[in-house]
């Protein structure tokens, strides 16, 4: 993950790696899911082959700490998937 | 829908406006699907509340007639979930 700051908003982002499309829309739904879950919503980039995820925290403009744990879920959602990390 | 023209590549982008991120979502793998029966890929920009969705195509590294049919069945997925346009 790294800290990118857009806007003056520091947000946690990491693209994950697939195959093709169609695991990488798999991994999008996944991870929607897990938002809808936990009440907290992150942006997600869907392309050829990747899924870009976004994670930060509105109300604060910024990073919390749950932002941090979303990110080691989404890892494990990843890990889970591909066996790799 | 808009063209916007990124690092050179004029790409057609519309943002579908939703009321949360759960129908945000169902709507990207509504796209995704289309995507996915057409053998032609969008990126995909899910947010909480709304979807981005750019067409191009990049072996042209541009827009080919294509996308603009792309983009009209995007169009009618979008005015049969809500009912508008």
């Amino acid at each position: 993950w790294q800290v990118v700051v857009r806007e003056g908003i520091p947000q946690l982002e990491r693209t994950f790696r697939f195959p093709n499309f169609r695991e990488a829309l798999a991994f999008t739904l996944q991870v929607g899911e897990l938002a809808e879950a936990e009440g907290h919503h992150p942006v997600l980039i869907t392309r050829w082959g990747s899924v870009t995820v976004i994670w930060w925290t509105h109300k604060i403009r910024g990073l919390h700490r749950n932002d941090f744990i979303m990110a080691a879920k989404t890892d494990a959602l990843f890990s889970r998937r591909s066996g790799g990390s």
